[in-house]
C-alpha cells in the first residue's frame, strides 16, 4: 500500500476529492495525511471527513512535508491539488525532501515556473505526473495507440475543442471558490481560461498524435465584463507536421457542460472522441463504413493496454474517476517497481509543453494573433 | 468507518470488485475480511489482492462468520457475490449471528427461498439491501421521483428491455466462471437470463413508477442449442393500475453491448433513461420541447437527493461504479444512524418481488404465455 | 410520363399531398385527376391547388374510373389515399377497368377483403403496390440485403416497435379527420393502433428479414378511455424458424414523435435501423467494432440498388417523400417496361399478410392473448 | 404554374437535378426550359430526361434567353447551377432580359463581380435568390426567430464548422466533374474550400445571429498536394458585437460526410444546429434542462412560419430537397405576388458579404492571418 498525503482539497474543493477517490479506487494507494486548508481548523475537518488522524492534518504543505520525512512510516508521494501559483513551491519541496509528486495541471502559474520545475525534476530524479485527466480514459489511450500505429495515415488536420459555461456570470464574485482562484492572475496565473481548460485541449492533441504544435495564433477574450483573465480562446494551429488544425475552449458557452472533444483526420480517416461519451471511439473511413469502438475489459478488438485499463466489461461505463485512478495506478506501479512513469502518464516534459501553450497563446493574442513557433527560447 | 466482509468475489469474479471498489468509494467503508472462493488458497489469494490481513482470508462463509463474531474488530455487514443458490443460506447465517447484509441480485434461487429470506430479515431486524445496481444511478432515481411526483400524469404504458449479447455462444462450455454457473439451474436457480438481467428490468419498472406488475404473460426461450436455461425473455405486462406494457430481455442478442432502457408514458409525457447514457434523463411533452435532464452535483434543477448523489459537477460522467457506491452509502448512514434503510435502496420486499417475476414467468412460459397475476399465493 | 389519378388527399389531408409529391419527384409521373373528396366541392378545390384541370376533378372513385377510361389520355393508374374501408373497392373497381394501383396500407379493412383484393390482383393481372413506406427507405432494402445474404447468420431474435403519442388525447373527438377515422371501426376496419402501425411494424420484419412470423400472442389495449379500436399493441413474436421476437407499438405514448425502429439480432451480429435517423444503419458484431453505414449515392460500400435509390451524395439527408418516391420510381419502372413489380415492393401478398396480422392479433388479445398461427386458413 | 429554365445541371452534375426537385416540389414551379451543358447534345439529353421538348434545350444560356424571350410562353425566371465564374454573366444577362434569378452559391466567382451583380439587380428590380441550401431547413429559421428575438441574450460566442472528407484525394484529376471545376481557379474563383463551403458556414452565422462577422483571420491551406485551391480554412472571427468566435471548413477531412453544424452562445444559453440530424434544434440553458425542438408541421411550439415550411408532421423526416424547396416556395411567392422575396431568402446583399468573407479570408491567410475587416472598401 502506498501512502499519499494531499495538498488542498480542503472544504468547498472540487478536484481534492476526486484525486482521492480516483487514488484509491484500485486499493494500492491510501490518503494518510494532508495540508487540506490553508486553515489549520478547515485542513482538521477535511482530515476527519477523509479518516485521517488529527497529527496528520497539518496547517501548511512545509509542515506536512517535514513533519512527515520525520516518519517511519511516511507518504510515499504528494498530491498537489492547489490553485496554480502554488504547483511550483509545493513540488520543488515535496522533491527535494524525496516525495515524488502528481500535480493537478497545468505544471505551473507560468512558463518560467516550469522550466523551474523541470529543473527540479532532473535534478532530484523524483516521479512526477501532470494529471491531465483525459488522458486517463482508456478510448483516449486508444486513440493515440490508433494514431501513432499509423492507422490514418499521415495527419492532416486536427480539431479540437473545450467547451464550458460555467463561468458565464461573474461567479468570482460570489464567493465560489472554485471560480475565485481561477479569475485571478496572482493564483492563477497568465491564463484564465486557456490556461484552466485550454491546456488540456491543447494536451489532447500532442498526446493522441505523437506530433507537437508548432505554430498557434491565438484571439484570447475577457467575455464576461470586469473579468480580467480570458474567459475564451480560440486558436489556430500548425502541426509540426505542416498541417492545420484550430483549437478553441470557452468557459461562457452557456449552456455547455464539459466538453472536450478531438477529432484527428489522416488520409486514409478519421477518429472523433468526446467527453460526452467518453466510453467510445469513432473511427470514420474514406471508403469504408464508420466504426465505434467500445469500451470495456473484455472488448478483444481493443489493444491490450487499453482493455486492462478498464475495471467493468463492455456496456458498463466507467467515468472521470476511473480515468483518474488509470494515472494513479500507472503511477503506482512506477513507484512499486522503482520504473520510470509510463509513457502515457503525462510528465513534466507535457507540462513545459502546456505553458508553453499558454504563454504562447496569450503573447500572440496581444499581438494581434500573430503566428508564434512552441518553441523554447 | 464500517468493516465490511465479502463472500464470493475470487479469481475471475466480476462483480465482487465491483463491489469492493463501490463500497470503498467515499471512504466510509472498508473491506477488511472475506471468504473469497470455496478453495481456500485461492481466498487467501484474492484477500492479499484486496490487502486484507491472511487472517481474514477465510475458507467459507461459515467460518468467516463465526470467526468474525468473535474479534473485538468484526466486521460490520456481509456482501454477498455468489451464485445465486447460496444467496439465502449466508443471508440468513450472517443475519442470525447479528451482520447486516448487502446482497447481489437477484434475492435467492427459488421464490420459496426469498420468502423463507423476507422472515429472516423480519426476524433479525438486520438490515438487508438488494443491489439492483441500477437504481444506484442519480438520474433513475430523479426519474422516480418526477414519475411519483405525478409529472407524467398517471401512467399508460411501460416499456423496458436490458439486451445483451455475451451468451450467443455456450460460453459455459469454456470453462468462463460467469457463464458457467449461470447457465446451471442448479446455481442460478430456475431462470437464466429472467433472473440475471430480466430481475433488473422488471426492478426497474417498479422502482421508477411505483406501480407494481399485476400479471405477466412470458415466453422464455432457449435460443442457443443445449443450453438448459433460458436466454431470452419476451414478457406482456400489465400494470396494477391497468396499463399495458412489454419487457424484453436477451442474453444472444449478439453484438449488444448491455443495452438496459426505461421508458415510462403518462398522460402528459414520457420519459426515457438508458443505460447507454446513464448520466441524462430524457423527458418528452405532449405539447412542448423535449427536456434532457443532465447529471451532475451542481445541477440545481434536479431535486435535491439527487444532485448529492453525485461526486463531481455537470459534465463529468459516473458509471457502474458510483451507482454502486450510491447504494453503499445509503447502507451505512442507515448503519451508521441506526436508521431503517432508505426507501431508495431495494430492500427484500423488491427481492421477493423480483423471485415472484422470475417464477411466474417461467410457469407462464411453460403455459403457452398464459397471463399470471404477480400474486403471493 | 405516366399519369397519375388519385382517390383521397383532399383538404386537411395529410398521406395524400405526400403521395403526390412522392409520385412526383423523380419527374416520372405526374398527378392528373382525382376524387380528392366526397364533397365535389372540396375536390375541385383540391384540384385546383393540385394544378389539375377542373374537368379531371372528380366527386367520386367510380366517375373518375369511367371518365378516365373514356379518355385518350387517360390515367395510367391510381392512388389510394382513402380510410381503409374503401381500399377494396376503389382496388377492384379499378384494376376491373384496366387501371393499375398503389394503396395506402393497410390493404384492406379485413383480412376477407384482403382476400378479395388478392383475388382481383390475380384476375386482372394489374400492378398493384402497397405502400408501406419505410420499405422505401433505402438503408432498410440495404438491411434486407445484408440479412438475406446471410451476414448476420441464422436470425434469433426480431424486435420492432413503433411508438407515436399523437392519439395521447380523444382527438377524433374534435373534429380531427385524420384521428376520426382511424377511430371508427366502420372505416378503419377491426384494428387501431395495430392496423394503423402495428401493420408498418409487422411489415417491417418480414421485409428485412426475409423471415415469415410464424405465431402471435398478442395484447391491445384502449388506453385512452371511450375509444372503440385498440391504441396500444404489445405482441410477442415466433419466426418462423423458431426465433423469438417482440412487437410493439402505441399511439398513446406520449411525446413520442413516429419512432418505427427495427432490430435484428443473428448469429453473428445484429442489425439496426431507425427512423430517428433512417440515413444510417448499425451493425453490431459479436467479436468486432460495430459500424455504420451511411446513405448516399456515391457510399462505395452499399450494395449498387440501395446506392441508385438515392438522390444525393453521403451526409445530405432524405426523408419520407424521398421514401415515397423510391416506391413510386420501381411502380413506375414496372408500368414502364410492362415488367413485374420489383420484389422491393410491397405485394398484395405482404397486405394479405398485414391483415392477417391484424386479424390475429385482435382474435388473440380478445382470447387471453393466445398463440395464434399466422396462417392462412 | 411558374415557368423555370435551367443553366447548368447536365449529365454528371449533382446540384442541378437537386434544384429540379426543390423548385418543383410544391407544384408551383416547372422546370420547362435549360442549357444544361456546353455541349448541345448533352444539353438535349438532359432535356429529354427532365421530359423537357427538346426545342427547349439550349445549346447555350444566350441562346435561352433569347429564344424565351420571344415566346408567348416565356420562362419566369432562370436558375443558375454552374460553375462559379458563369454566375455573373448569366445571372446579369438574364436580368437585363427581366427574367428573375435563382442562382447556386457562391454569388459570383470575385468580390469584384458579386459588387456588378449587386448593381445588376439594383438596376433591373428583378427578384435575385441565392441558394445558401442550410437556410432553408425549416429549424435553421427558427433558429434565426429564436437568436433574434432575443431568447439567448446578447450573443457571446459563435462556432461554425463544414466538414467533408471528399476531396481527401486529387479526384479533380481523375474526370470527376465536380470536383475539376471547383479545384480549378479559372471556374471556382480565389477560393476553394473557402468559396465551396466555407461561404456556407460563413452565411449560417449571418443569417441566424443577425450580427455580421466584423473581422477575421484567417488560416487556408491546400493540404493535398499540387492543388492550387484551398482545401482547408481555419478562421478566427469577431463579430460586429465584439464576439468572438471561430469558423472551420475542410474538405479533406477523411471519413467526415457533409457536417455543417451551428453553435451560438448567448448571455442565457446557447443554441445548436448540425445538418446530421436537421430535424432538431437544441438549446442549452444556463440553468434549465436543456430542450429540443423537433420538425413537424404539428408541433405548436415551433412559430408558425417554420411550421408552415415543413410538409408532413412531427417524426417524419425532411430533407435537403425539401430545404431548397423552402427556398423555391419563397421565391414563388415573392414572385407570384410581385413582392420583394422575404428576409429569411438569401439576397444578393448576403451574395456579397459571402464574396468579401472569401476575399478577405484568402487576403488575410497570404497575410499570415491578418486580421482583417469585412467592410466594403
Amino acid at each position: 500500500m502506498l501512502r499519499m498525503g494531499m495538498v488542498g482539497g480542503g472544504p468547498g474543493a472540487f478536484i481534492g476529492p476526486v484525486h482521492r477517490m480516483g487514488a484509491e479506487l484500485d486499493g494500492e494507494i491510501h490518503l494518510v495525511a494532508g495540508a487540506f486548508s490553508s486553515d489549520p481548523a478547515k485542513s482538521k475537518l477535511a482530515a476527519s471527513g477523509y479518516g485521517i488522524a488529527a497529527e496528520r492534518a497539518y496547517a501548511n504543505y512545509e509542515e506536512m512535508l517535514k513533519s512527515e520525512s520525520k516518519r517511519s512510516d511516511p507518504i510515499d508521494f504528494v498530491v498537489i491539488a492547489t490553485p496554480n501559483h502554488l504547483h511550483l513551491p509545493i513540488a520543488a519541496a515535496a522533491m527535494d525532501l524525496g516525495f515524488h509528486v502528481v500535480s493537478d495541471k497545468p505544471a505551473t502559474a507560468t512558463l518560467a515556473e516550469a522550466y523551474k520545475l523541470r529543473e527540479a525534476v532532473r535534478r532530484t530524479g523524483k516521479l512526477y505526473a501532470l494529471t491531465h485527466t483525459y488522458t486517463g480514459y482508456p478510448l483516449v489511450r486508444e486513440a493515440r495507440t490508433i494514431c501513432r500505429r499509423g492507422d490514418l495515415g499521415a495527419v492532416r488536420k486536427v480539431v479540437v475543442e473545450y467547451s464550458q459555461g460555467w463561468l458565464s456570470d461573474r461567479l468570482e464574485e460570489t464567493g465560489h471558490k472554485q471560480a475565485a482562484w481561477r479569475a485571478d492572475p496572482a493564483q492563477a496565473g497568465l491564463g484564465g481560461c486557456i490556461g484552466d481548460i485550454g491546456v488540456h485541449a491543447f494536451n489532447l492533441v500532442e498526446f493522441v498524435t505523437g506530433l507537437r504544435i508548432g505554430e498557434i495564433a491565438a484571439a484570447l477574450s475577457s467575455v464576461v465584463k470586469g473579468r480580467r483573465l480570458d474567459d475564451d480562446c480560440n486558436v489556430l494551429l500548425r502541426m509540426d507536421n505542416g498541417a492545420p488544425g484550430v483549437l478553441h475552449a470557452s468557459q461562457i458557452a452557456a449552456g455547455e457542460r464539459n466538453g472536450i472533444r478531438l477529432r484527428v483526420y489522416g488520409e486514409k480517416g478519421g477518429l472523433e472522441w468526446s467527453h460526452d461519451d467518453p466510453n467510445c471511439l469513432r473511427l470514420n473511413w474514406k471508403d469504408a463504413p464508420s466504426q465505434t469502438l467500445y469500451a470495456g475489459s473484455n472488448v478483444n478488438y481493443l489493444s491490450e493496454p487499453t482493455r486492462s485499463a478498464f475495471r467493468v466489461p463492455i456496456g458498463h461505463p466507467e467515468g472521470l474517476i476511473e480515468a483518474f485512478a488509470n494515472i494513479y495506478r500507472d503511477f503506482a506501479t512506477a513507484l512499486r517497481n522503482r520504473q520510470p512513469l509510463s509513457d502515457v502518464v503525462p510528465s513534466i516534459e507535457a507540462g513545459v509543453r502546456g505553458m508553453l501553450f499558454v504563454e504562447r497563446a496569450v503573447e500572440s493574442s496581444r499581438a494581434g494573433s500573430r503566428w508564434l513557433a512552441l518553441a523554447e527560447s
